[in-house]
This record gives C-alpha cells, sequence and structure tokens, in this order.
C-alpha cells in the first residue's frame, strides 16, 4: 500500500503505513504485578518509548526540542488491552504518526507478540505547548519539514 | 439528584452519582517526570487505588477476591488530561461505579484540585476472569448483593 | 530516652529519636511484582515521601526548597529487606534525620507492621546541591534553624 | 585478568572478572523526575534486567526457575550515585556474579556513560526461596553447573 500524506489548511493526515517504527521490549519483572501480567498503567512508558523513538528516525530528538522551549504533554490516552503481557515476554511496538494538527499530534499503536498476535492496541494526542507559559504552540519547523520532505 | 440503579437483563446501569468514592493524593516526587509533572503513565496507579477502595466501601475486599480465583484485568483505559498535575500537589479523586453488565464493570472518574478545577477524567472497564483459565466470569456475588442492597 | 541534638563543627548529630515522623502506606496493585511482593525498588519513593513528610513537620517544603534553586539528590542508598511486604497490606515508615553535616543529610529509616514487626530498615544520605551548578552547597537556614530550635 | 572462580565450603567466589554481563539503557521519560534525572529509585529495574540477563547468559532463565518453585527476592541493596544520569542518555551497566553461598548470591554492578564514566556502583545480596513457603533453599543445579564448567 502506498503511503499517502495530505496536508490540507494545515493539517497533516498521514495514511499507508510507512511513518512507523517498531520498538522491541521485554517484560521487566518491576513491570509485572500480582497477576504475573505487565501491569497495565505501564505501557504508557513503552508508548513514550515508541513515539520519541519515532521522532528521532525523522531527525527530532525529543530532549533537544524540551531544551528549546517546547514541551509535548498528553491530551488522550486511550488503550485497548486484548491479551494480558507476562514476565520475560518479548513483544514489538508499532508506532504510527498519523495527524499533525496545528498544536496536536496523534500517535497509533499496535502491540504485538512474537506470532503476530495483536496484544493491545492505543491511540495517543499530544500538544506542542511552549514551556514557559504552557500554552499550545505550532508543531516544530523540523517535523513539519520532515514529514513534507516524506511526501 | 437520586441515584438510580437499573438491573435490566443481569445488567446494572448506575446513575446519580451516589456509588463514588474519593480518594486523596499528594504528588510523590517519584510519580513526576522532567516536565514537573505526574507523569501520564501513573495516573494509572491512581484509579486503581480509587476502584479498590470504592469496592472495599462495598464490602469487597480485591486482594481476597483474587485468592478466591478471580481476576480482574482491564480491556479498555480512556483518559483525558486537562490541566498538569505538579509535584506536591493535594488532589481528589471520585470514583464511580458506572455500569455492571455480565463479566464487565465501568469505573468513570474525575481528579480534581483543591479548588474544584477538573484535572482530568477517565473511563476504565475491566473484566472478571477466572484465574485459572483466563475466561471471563460473573461478578463476584457479594459485589451484586451488595449493589442491590443499595438500590 | 532524651534526644540529644549535637552541633559540633557544623555537624548535626541527633540521637534519642524525636527527629522523626510515621507515614502509613498500603501496597498498591502497581507496586506489587509477580511475587505479589512490593517489588524491591518501589520501597525508594516510600522513603522519599518519608524524608519529604519530616522535613515538611519541621517547616521545611522540598517544593519551595527547589524552586529556590536547591535541589536535594541521592547520595548513597542501602536496603536491608527482612520479610516481603505483600499486595493490600498496611505499613508503617518511621523516618529519623539523623545527620546533618555540611551538605549532606542521612535518613534513617524503619517499616513495620502493624504487629510492629520489622519488615526492613534502610538508610539514605543526600546531598543539598545548587540546581544550576550542581554544586554542593550548605542546607537551606530554615532548615538549620528548625533542628536548632528543636535542640 | 584471569577469572579465578573458587568453590570451597559450597561456596562459590568469584573473581577476575568474566563472569560479567554488559546491558545497555537509554534513559525513558518515565524513569525522570523533576530535576531531569533518573529517579533514584529506578535504577533497581536496571540491576533486575542486569543480573536475569547475566543468569541468562548462563542457561537459566529467571521466569522459568520461578515457574519451577523457586523465587529470589532481594535481601539487601545497596548503591552510591556519583553523576547523575540525565533523560535520554545511553548508559552501560556492568553486572558480575561476585558470590554464591548458600542460598545467597551476589551481583556487583557499575554503571558507565559512553566515555566509561562512573555513574554509579551497587551491590545486591538475593535469596534463593521456595515459593511455596519462603523458606531459603539452595541455588538450582543448572546455575552450580554452569558456574563450575566455567571454572
Amino acid at each position: 500500500m502506498r503511503k499517502k500524506l495530505s496536508f490540507i489548511n494545515n493539517r497533516f493526515k498521514i495514511t499507508g503505513g510507512d511513518m512507523t517504527h517498531t520498538a522491541t521490549f521485554r517484560v521487566r519483572y518491576s513491570e509485572t504485578d500480582r497477576m504475573g501480567y505487565m501491569y497495565y498503567g505501564n505501557y504508557a512508558a513503552w508508548f513514550e518509548v515508541g513515539r520519541v523513538e519515532l521522532l528521532r528516525s525523522l531527525g527530532l530528538t525529543y530532549r533537544k526540542m524540551e531544551d528549546d522551549g517546547v514541551i509535548l504533554p498528553v491530551r488522550d490516552f486511550t488503550v485497548r488491552y486484548f491479551k494480558p503481557v507476562k514476565y520475560d515476554d518479548e513483544v514489538y511496538l508499532e508506532t504510527e504518526l498519523t495527524v499533525l494538527s496545528g498544536p496536536k499530534i496523534t500517535f497509533d499503536y499496535v502491540l504485538r507478540d512474537a506470532h503476530g498476535n495483536k496484544l493491545c492496541t492505543s491511540t495517543i494526542v499530544l500538544v506542542f505547548c511552549h514551556k514557559s507559559s504552557g500554552r499550545p504552540t505550532r508543531a516544530p519547523q523540523e517535523l513539519e519539514k520532515a514529514l513534507k520532505s516524506k511526501d
């Protein structure tokens, strides 16, 4: 399938699936709970790694962005858990940048096991903000450039 | 407003807001991140405390339930973050049991600051399962009894 | 036993046990691991709450201190675990300020169950540092004053 | 330097440094705190990964060991922090198995940055225990065999 990145009215809608990154994790003991499962709240840390690494692959270092005065707090976080992830399991997190619209950026996630089974899905919307004021701001130019160059 | 608990077709729909519990938290240093905010993934632990304490107020000890062979993994988790929660802030988590339907139980959450401002909202759906098989099962009878007695 | 606070050569050595604070915790599900125990790394967060609350009882707000440009990173951390702490257990953390010497501050901890049994002990040494340079600095004057007034 | 593994009176004392494993970590945002540093309590999770991977390299899967009825809780945990570890830093954890004595096993750790600077050191003593009774037990035979074969 061909990726299609549309840039209409300052809004990127990215479809076709090559603005993606796959990260590998092995469940740490610290991440398990009394059920022996990955604790439901700990997935958030993996999703964060997924988007940071995807941005890095586009040439954007999240640390540098913060040092330059822009932070990226989460606005909406949705997860559906299909199957438990257990201690020491190796899993694969697919992160996709799907929308960039004004100050908002959206990532879609699929977590899979070694057999390709879907373990969980997630959508996370974050908002670029000025570190000083906390107010929303446009995405860094490097990111828009990187996206356009991929078009 | 009068609470209304409807029990139709094995489904409890609870409205009117007195099947609730309020828990107080103070943001720990361990829960902050580089922005100085409560890390977005750490709210999950508060929501868990909220529902465990609400169940306890209904006479159901989550630990005992697990020891009796029933676990309660999370199926769906949705959060919207309105305002950042900062280190050492004292906040108030309102947990409401809103639906009990077959093996599924739903909690709605509102997190507020000392002035009553809404900081975040969440909805979490969990599924009662047999610990041994992992298969869904009806809610423990104590819970259904507790809900009916509140009607 | 009478507390004795000695102030010799800019070094406070505090003995006698009333420069203490007791905090109560209930083990959260998020804090457990696959053994059903409180994960060994999660005690650190409790110890942090213990010392922050002890300082608050002495009139020193850790948040304010940081906003005033002084941070307090941990230098040495030692724990001995005697008995496992389990999910939903209620436990009591005794924190004692034992030494204040130049930029260094030492806290001793005992964690107990409801029967007074010792569950774990810890000693933590932290160093007051300038936020800007990271260099060690004397303890805030408010703290020295508070300690002297207790003498 | 030649490794020397002594097996005297049922006690392995391992010196010479090739019973080691190096793991690489990048500091996640979830692991930072308000100072922008890796939170002092979060190192414990890295140390756990270090020893689990070292054991795996010796042919011992921690998960399997637990499934076979043996758990390995921490008894003593000591850390000295030399330099802060910051968000997005890549660091290298050297884990060394130094003593195996009856039910006790000791790991020594050094954490370094990309330039070889020592960031922190740690020693952790764990105790092999029966999962059912919680009582100490000898190390699994696979481990003793693996150590002897390395001699």
